[in-house]
């Protein structure tokens, strides 16, 4: 399953250099994941009530190939590129002009409430009901 | 009672124009509001615990007279300007090498939560205890 | 002439009191005077360009009138509600489910370059074939 | 040489999960970045007229090891951790209380104008005059 979002480069994502501000791509990541799980019938805001645990990011990282401008739109394309017992990775693509721009990850980790641990949260094995709402698509 | 705080214009705070992008001004406006409370001894994060409300914002605005750029320190001098039975006002200016580059205010509400009313919250009178902090120092 | 945006709310424009962090309003309002500048045929990028000056904020205020959390989807609606001599307003309002939970505007001066200005710009009767442009759609 | 800078983790760095927002490190990345090369006596709004060239980011990536929360302080180190021929990697380490709570780096190239180049711009080696400034501190 992969899904795709537009988004226009707004004034306010631009630098004084006249490129997007970096840190703006891992927003839109974010922006992405979102919506994939939303597709997927997870929706991020729901899945402790769904699936008793969250989903915080444990790594992050992205390529910069080349800038985008004011005005321009960019396709922000997302996966679930690896399941892990505890993790699972997001790939991200950001083309500008069918051009892959900037490309990247999220790994985000299963945690459940645990009122014993010292975090009051503990990582535990991803849900099977939450990897067959992905995989099943 | 009037607080100060210094910022140092980030780089990623100015856009394609090479000047500030102006909703960061609002951004700087919250965070000395956040200042301005802690040094009276009202931590924002804990109004609910100690007065038991919030003060969540009902009206802001800015007028800005001269820009500023990457590099530059600003100061942001805030007090409240105005007590009403319900809200208060807390005036933000900022200067740029002593210039008065930025004026503006955010108007906030005491709120309380209420089971009984359809959202859950509902305005009230801002409590003596409150005012006192302020009006002591 | 009046044009629409929608936005989803997203998880990072939402503050620990789970609802919009409210300086992303104003970034959302400029975002929108830009779409409704380029749906007029005056890119904001390409002003100096096509009419040989600029048009940077020199006022913003808005009112809160309802929170919107993260999700939800918001539309905001602007026009230039007031064309003075060297300013313009542009008034947005924004509305959620049918709503309206923010209304707010953004003042606007001409300015164009000027050598012999401390400053380097200075400020200037609006031309006729920008005002134009907006008011025979 | 390494630098050092303490922010305050504000309201709006924040997410309804009442922790810092991902992107919000990479922003403070580029801030302490950007401070570093300040302490080096080379900012980097300067680059381009003392040494003819730019250092846009090519690669960043951040690991998230424990969260930071509304009004917690932290503490950011940079140092250039890696120098290549054509580019340098910028190793940041955020701690919270002296626990390393987030740790990342920042990949730049160093980049000349260049007419003749479909961008404009193309990759060279890093002036020595640049490598020493850092190397004598």
């Amino acid at each position: 399953m992969e899904t795709q979002i537009t988004l226009k480069v707004e004034w306010g994502d631009c630098d004084p250099a006249r490129i997007v501000f970096y840190p703006n791509y891992f927003r839109w990541f974010d922006q992405s994941t979102h919506h994939l799980f939303e597709q997927a019938g997870c929706s991020m805001g729901n899945l402790m009530d769904q699936y008793g645990g969250i989903l915080p990011i444990v790594d992050a990282q992205a390529s910069f190939k080349a800038p985008s401008r004011y005005g321009e739109r960019i396709e922000i394309t997302s996966t679930v590129s690896e399941w892990h017992e505890r993790t699972l990775k997001v790939l991200h693509r950001v083309r500008n002009s069918g051009i892959l721009s900037v490309e990247g990850y999220e790994m985000r980790a299963w945690v459940i409430p645990d009122e014993s641990h010292p975090k009051g949260i503990r990582s535990a094995p991803i849900p099977d009901a939450l990897k067959s709402a992905f995989l099943s698509l």
